[in-house]
């Protein structure tokens, strides 16, 4: 039998501009634009190889070597798009094989653990829809590809650009203008780095789906935030991102956070998605910022208490002793720095910092952050030369 | 020496429409309208006498037995206002002592340790003002004082009356039509009963005078708040309470509570008064009110973690089954409640509750709870019989 192989990575983002509402949940059209930074793929990505051919006898997917259903609605809306894609270059080309019609398997897997805690949702749907588009030869473009992955996931749009990316709420009641832009490329602000501390959380979240619809449902202030509070920041930070003004753009990235945040709060019954130590972590960020009398870091939570810290290279020094002061003893340093660089955030700290700070520094935060992630901003979407499907069998290897 | 002396009680208030935001520091204007329920006095009065002499030296307070100062400008404006007012009266009558003219001695002891973490700022200035006006024997009547009660800490003003009381914002810029009013006299709703659960908190909290500024000055949100929600509210609740109606009370309630909190979170640096314990309490009292598929009980948080739960004393039992299951080795419940009562309580969970839960009930919330204060709606101010001042000497007995 032939079978058709095509495999691509794609990476994870994180919002600085959140997106929390959806003004038409079937389309998965959001109530309000949003920003966010791909990160480095080293550190989280997804690997996924879609394969096509005559003799499948039906959709399959295997993540993290498990199979999964396709069948669920979202996927299979994104399945038929890029069917549908397919088959306008099958009606016009006889010579093409008729892709269109054939069963697909997908071979997924991320090199995260999911106990990190980290929403794979976006890159999953990300290198789902780009992978097939691959495998279909599809003529289309990021942005009109990401209006299809939005369907899977709203913010796995935004994983199909690396750098700073924008996706633009649109109009449309079809959501035809709802689709990822990049504000940035990467090598134009490489220096953007990001450090995740996955906080220990017990309970499970309200699922955001579900946090979302309650929110535009019973918030009153969700009004004004998606009226008026977003559309003004999203030109601000876009501004602030092409300025590479790091100032505003951490400014803006926490306001955001504490906003979207409050919404949630302002719900009826409330939800809580940041507890005790995300807020210890937001005012050590601002007390290590009033520290250095600037703007160095900024905090963003997402649907969850884990904290992604964004920050420029040139100032990771000042942030890591600090940082390493606190959660030495938490687990995602090595191998990123050797022992020679983290006894020198170490010394920086104890010679540099230490007589000269005036806030508190719960010597406990490390208990309740299980894990650092060390990562950066990063690329969109990649070509493998690893391949998760034998091509003889169709099957995962 | 001839000391004349006056004694008065006044109540806490614990407002169910947050006062949140100052349109004008100097007077205490506040920026919307706010309610609040009047707690009983058996366990939470400041008990206050004032005394005048021609022979006094100095305007002197002992607070709990303490020498504090007077001096600050809050407090010199109430009595300031007070003297002018008793000043009218002697310019009127040549035969009255010229109190206006002397130094004050003022004696004040509140029933509930400082260490219960409940603002006693509201029951101490409504005691000052009440005391001083009986001293020099003022016709205003009690909406009229609140307007100088007022100047000394904003939420005073609604402790000059018992039961449910608005606090109208007013329009003058000089204050003069920010006072406080009935809207629902005791005797009309005694059945309304409040559990206060102090929570653990290590942290001090941002005082709330800087914590409203701040929200004020930074708060995207806060706009919506004072120009929106709260004045809808404002007309909803008086109605609520004006009809007796539970459910529409206790949603406002709880809805004002998460609002106000959501605008302090949307403060930039974000400000945090409720932390992981208050929101244990949140999920539970919505968990206990779809468990009865009926509003039972509703929570308000001011500026701290502290939980006030309200409820109707005919759905106590239901409240108590579940809060004594849960913090029956906190202390507070006895002498409140005897023996019989509590098993009572605890057999009502056992036998009838207990096997239809399909929540979580955190059987370690009693370990962040320091302290359980079983009371209800009360009156205003009150007379006493007993003197904190010697009436020979002038000072503290």
């Amino acid at each position: 039998m032939t079978v058709h192989v095509a495999t691509t990575t794609a990476p994870v983002n994180i919002a600085t501009l959140k997106y929390w509402g959806k003004r038409d949940a079937n389309l998965n059209l959001p109530t309000n634009s949003s920003i966010s930074v791909t990160l480095a793929q080293d550190d989280l990505r997804t690997l996924t190889s879609a394969a096509t051919s005559e003799s499948f006898e039906k959709d399959t997917l295997w993540l993290n070597g498990k199979e999964e259903s396709l069948s669920n609605k979202r996927t299979q809306d994104c399945l038929q798009d890029l069917r549908d894609l397919r088959h306008q270059l099958e009606s016009q080309d006889d010579n093409l094989p008729k892709m269109s019609q054939w069963k697909l398997h997908i071979v997924s897997e991320n090199n995260f653990p999911t106990a990190a805690g980290l929403a794979s949702s976006a890159a999953g749907f990300a290198a789902l829809v780009v992978a097939i588009a691959k495998l279909y030869k599809l003529p289309q473009d990021m942005s009109e590809l990401s209006r299809i992955a939005r369907k899977g996931s709203g913010s796995a749009c935004r994983s199909l650009f690396g750098g700073f990316v924008a996706w633009e709420m649109g109009e449309a009641e079809d959501g035809s203008d709802s689709m990822a832009v990049q504000v940035l490329p990467l090598d134009q602000w490489s220096q953007m780095k990001a450090a995740i501390l996955v906080v220990s959380d017990l309970k499970k979240d309200t699922p955001s789906t579900q946090g979302m619809q309650l929110t535009v449902a019973t918030s009153d202030l969700f009004q004004e935030r998606i009226n008026k509070v977003v559309p003004n920041r999203f030109i601000e930070m876009k501004d602030a991102i092409i300025k590479r003004d790091f100032t505003k753009f951490a400014d803006l990235t926490m306001k955001d956070s504490n906003s979207f945040h409050a919404t949630c709060l302002d719900s009826y019954p409330p939800i809580f998605y940041i507890n005790d130590t995300s807020k210890k972590i937001i005012r050590l960020v601002h007390s290590i910022n009033s520290f250095f009398n600037e703007t160095i870091v900024a905090y963003t939570f997402d649907a969850g208490p884990n904290a992604v810290l964004y920050y420029l290279e040139e100032n990771e020094y000042k942030l890591f002793a600090f940082l390493y002061k606190l959660l030495n003893q938490v687990e995602g340093w090595e191998p990123k720095y050797n022992k020679e660089q983290l006894n020198g955030f170490k010394s920086i700290f104890e010679n540099d910092f230490k007589e000269k700070i005036e806030f508190f520094m719960d010597p406990e935060l490390y208990q309740s952050i299980t894990r650092i992630i060390l990562t950066r901003a990063g690329p969109g979407p990649q070509d493998s030369k690893e391949c998760l499907i034998d091509e003889e069998t169709g099957l995962p290897k």
